[in-house]
């Protein structure tokens, strides 16, 4: 790296926040998955004048920049694409500047880990409803740039649609702020909608404004468990077009129930296609007692083997213990897991499964699958040994077939991890050629020099 | 306007859907507000293909192509910004191409009446929220082009929120499609946002494929009267933060409610500054009784001077109708209105209603303030003659007023009727020029040679 950069970055950030070492490169070459890419330099700015003044060298300089959080991307978007460049960390961006409890908005630097600022907020009665499963190591910015869902998205929308407003840092180092407290605004065009998802290519983002909502004071859980997952998969739909619209509504696959069942011993039966995890929330007990009662109901009709209705917050706890052990009980079962992140219309569930099993069958290899089925958000689960390159291979191919499938019934690859690197192979084949080309012509235009996290999502 | 191409368009579109006469270009020459502007020819297309061989030609030969529903835009979006260029009318492309009740999903071309596709899902069962006022008569196509909102915004989302895929002919002719049936979609950047709002600058929409929900099947509905406009606005803010998201939280101000108790002698109370309809909806009858007596119950804390709640469907009705007169009502007033859409954040309501009153005060003609609270979103409309000069020139003058308000106030130019012509003069004061050099960008990248709706938000 230019001797001269980084004497220029260091007089912006200060020597502390500029790292070149062996050591301090190796922690910023990794995120979630099995990529690993080094950057050349990483610097630490707390300000968005500081990002702006880094992006202005290195647009000078046509050094790539690559913008992180806390590195817990699942989809290699936040390491370099290729070694090398500058990675700017916004993990000293982490300041609440303003609780607005009149107009229930947030403002925030990026940086923040996403349950302080749910935190923060809970504290004066409001909400932040996006729930990444990495909500407590995974930054607001980097839940922006990858408009991050999560179980509760299915009620409440996923990252996106809180974002009311965005400082970013163009490509030639320009601050754009867009969007403000006002609910609706359709002045111009949706900047906040193009810029949410666009996984740091477009700009990086500094600060957010986000829309809360009141906090809710009930929730009410059940526990459904179905001997043929096609009846779980339409007791989803009945659920829904009763006009019921539970906070979650997550689907656990057999293979799941056990690995659970094993790690954790909650008393689950295992000898059952499928469970439902059904929970109703809001501001009156009443109501959500009868919401969680109408599907339990519904749950019955359908042909649920037993459902089972949370009596206390600890029965609750256990139910939301089950889910989240999911991914540490598979850690038990294989040293790696691949977890996918496929989206299928909901009807298309039960298909997507039995496909999903005939790739597990294929190739050997166990796959767990379980997701957000009210948004047809499913996670399949390739577990493995990646110290064998033969395992290796097969789960490439394997993730190769999952995709497939996916689009084969009308679904998509990613519904809340993003594309990264990992899924830009699938994109053309995803969006069309077309598609491709709008993008590519949006990104050259915000871009135009490719420095921008370059290689991300598409090839330029 | 060249032969060669009317005759080139005239094989595509066939004679009867090619328009030149004085006669038929005059009805395409208005829409919903003062403007005026001719084209050369107005074509009729029957099918994306169609749209895509006329937008082919046009690009040919580089004349200007505006988009147009029904005509009811409100910011003289949909009429050639300066005379001439080609009118594409979509209103013979409205069927409804698929409703998919497992999905909760309808696919229609862009030309269908708003009132006809919701009409057709509530058949089975479903509901598509979004009801801009002008629903009976402006298109689906027209909405999403405009991102249009609603009374029922405030719980429901905007048109946008319900946009899952798109039809586009691009500004070279080639057909993007976007999004898909998964609710969840990160696969690329957000092209459904990009182009929902893009006022047809973009890209032509011709089909879309909307996310529906189930039908509420109850409603509630209540009237709020309040002594103070600062204590019905505070209330806003208490209904809200206390959990209760009513389906609308609509505000009439004094002189709203005058002209509709003149107008239709509903016995409503004129003594007030300002009066509330809230309204709440569900699938469960008495958990929306329970959130409108818990509304009620808030606004009698905050200071209501009377609350009653609809204790019949006739009650109700006759609330909304109430609620919907406003605009004939003013007709009897005054031979013109303007209507403005002016966001403001909802703490600012209090202060944007006095210096609205402040300019309506300033300038001598009465401004009547109503909108959806809930959102910030008010339509102050001006009452004036537009046949005397003197006045029209006022007119102007007290728009950019209410604009320079909401902008000082941290609000924007428009929550639901778009920029057009008409808001283009404030766009860069209510943006900065920063985000129009963006969006300038992004219109270059994707319409090079500036045919699609030229001059429209912005000049190139």
């Amino acid at each position: 790296m230019d001797r001269k950069l980084i004497e220029r970055l260091t007089k912006v950030i200060g020597k502390d926040y500029v790292l070149s070492t062996p050591e301090d490169l190796a922690v910023y070459s990794y995120d979630g998955t099995f990529a690993e890419s080094r950057p050349d330099l990483v610097v630490l700015p707390a300000t968005t004048e500081q990002v702006s003044e880094v992006v202005k060298l290195a647009a000078e300089m046509r050094v790539p920049i690559v913008a992180r959080g806390m590195g817990s991307g699942l989809a290699a978007g936040s390491i370099p694409n290729t070694s090398g460049g500058i990675v700017i960390s916004l993990t000293r961006m982490n300041h609440i500047l303003e609780i607005d409890t009149e107009n229930a908005t947030i403002r925030a630097e990026a940086g923040i880990v996403t349950a302080d600022l749910q935190a923060a907020v809970e504290k004066v009665g409001l909400f932040y409803p996006p729930d990444p499963s990495s909500i407590r190591h995974s930054t607001i910015g980097g839940n922006i740039a990858c408009n991050a869902g999560g179980p509760r998205c299915l009620k409440y929308g996923v990252t996106g649609d809180y974002v009311l407003g965005l400082t970013i840092v163009l490509a030639d180092g320009r601050i754009l702020k867009t969007g403000g407290k006002p609910i609706k605004d359709v002045t111009g065009y949706d900047l906040n909608g193009l810029f949410t998802g666009s996984e740091g290519t477009l700009g990086i983002i500094t600060e957010a404004l986000l829309r809360l909502v009141a906090k809710p004071r009930y929730a009410k859980t059940a526990l459904a468990e179905f001997s043929s997952l096609h009846d779980a998969s339409r007791t989803v739909n009945a659920i829904l077009t009763a006009g019921i619209v539970p906070a979650s509504l997550e689907l656990m696959d057999q293979t799941a129930i056990i690995c659970i069942e094993e790690a954790m011993k909650l008393g689950l039966n295992t000898d059952v296609e499928a469970s439902l995890i059904i929970e109703t929330d809001g501001a009156n007990e009443q109501n959500v007692l009868s919401e969680i009662e109408a599907a339990a109901k519904i749950c019955q009709d359908t042909g649920a083997h037993s459902v089972k209705t949370a009596q206390s917050e600890t029965e609750r706890a256990n139910l939301w213990k089950a889910r989240r052990s999911i991914s540490p009980a598979l850690a038990r079962k294989a040293p790696n897991k691949l977890g996918e992140d496929v989206t299928v219309p909901r009807s298309a569930i039960p298909e997507m499964v039995q496909r999903v099993r005939a790739i597990s069958a294929k190739y050997g290899l166990p796959i767990v699958i379980f997701g957000h089925a009210g948004d047809g958000n499913l996670h399949p689960n390739i577990l493995f040994d990646k110290r064998d390159p033969e395992q290796w291979k097969k789960v490439e191919q394997m993730v190769a077939e999952e995709f497939e499938a996916a689009l084969a019934l009308g679904g998509t690859l990613s519904g809340e991890h993003g594309v990264g690197v990992l899924k830009r192979p699938y994109l053309e084949k995803a969006l069309g050629s077309i598609s491709l080309d709008v993008q590519r012509n949006i990104k050259r235009a915000l871009d135009p020099q490719n420095i921008l996290n370059p290689g991300k999502m598409f090839q330029e």
